[in-house]
């Protein structure tokens, strides 16, 4: 069953809630801006997410996102819809399978696969797949589901301005 | 031995340049900051990360970073450092075994354990430590090394600024 989420409150499904075959996806079209604000925060300033001239003269001819962006939209499935709340994140596999293109629209899917009653353990099996539904990301993620249920009202975040140098 | 990082320049070291045993690092202090910029460029705002009143009652009774924050440390040093600019990304596995607290230095250390000279690939012991020297995140890497030199200046990226509501 697709699980579905709420703009106002995040909410949790628990261990006893959660069914395999379960699934939960968010979406994203990925911006330059995206890419700046991953190289900054991570620090990873490799050229070929941030040097479009040198990115052009690279394997995929163009900047791509960094790996570990289509991985953060993984756990904010996992985060914030399935499990969602209380979940603890034990490991996550990840092969990066074809490249993500600025404009592309990302779909990140999960879907649980196995329920281990021994500290209520989740395996989920994840996905991020592009616009042209072609897989560019998969892998395995292990959660400790919530047992108890949790509804929080969504907190308000500062705005993010990415201030261009004007030299 | 350990790989230098410049600050003008960004460089890479080819596959024939690296040896089993070769390794980088990088170390960063997490600020409420790091943690608000990859709630708002994931969307994982799982009140665990932005809600500091929730966190007191959670499992870990703080704040504690997004799993993927200590991973995108990992993939840092990989991009930009061993092997750098020209690497592939093939595959991660991450093991979240700590949470990691407002305040914490974490030190991402990439070790190359593995030269396979098919399709020049590479495999690396990833971990990240804390002050404490505690192991938050362990993993394995696998990438394929560059077989070009490149050196490139480092592009100047815009500055994050958070804007927080005044209501």
């Amino acid at each position: 069953m697709e699980k579905e989420s709420d703009a106002l409150y995040i909410h949790n499904f628990t261990f006893d809630e959660i069914q395999i075959g379960d699934s939960a996806r968010i979406s994203h079209a990925l911006t330059e801006e995206d890419v700046e604000i991953f190289a900054i925060m991570s620090g990873d300033v490799n050229p070929a997410h941030v040097d479009p001239e040198y990115a052009k003269t690279d394997i995929f001819h163009a900047v791509v996102a960094h790996g570990m962006w289509g991985a953060s939209l993984i756990s904010c499935v996992l985060g914030t819809r399935l499990p969602g709340p209380g979940a603890i994140y034990v490991s996550q596999s990840l092969n990066f399978i074809r490249p993500v293109l600025l404009g592309d629209i990302i779909t990140a899917i999960v879907t649980v696969t196995k329920k281990i009653p021994n500290k209520s353990r989740l395996e989920l099996a994840c996905q991020c797949i592009n616009q042209d539904n072609k897989e560019v990301i998969s892998g395995i993620a292990c959660v400790l589901a919530p047992t108890e249920k949790i509804t929080r009202k969504r907190v308000a975040l500062p705005k993010l301005i990415l201030q261009h140098s004007t030299f």
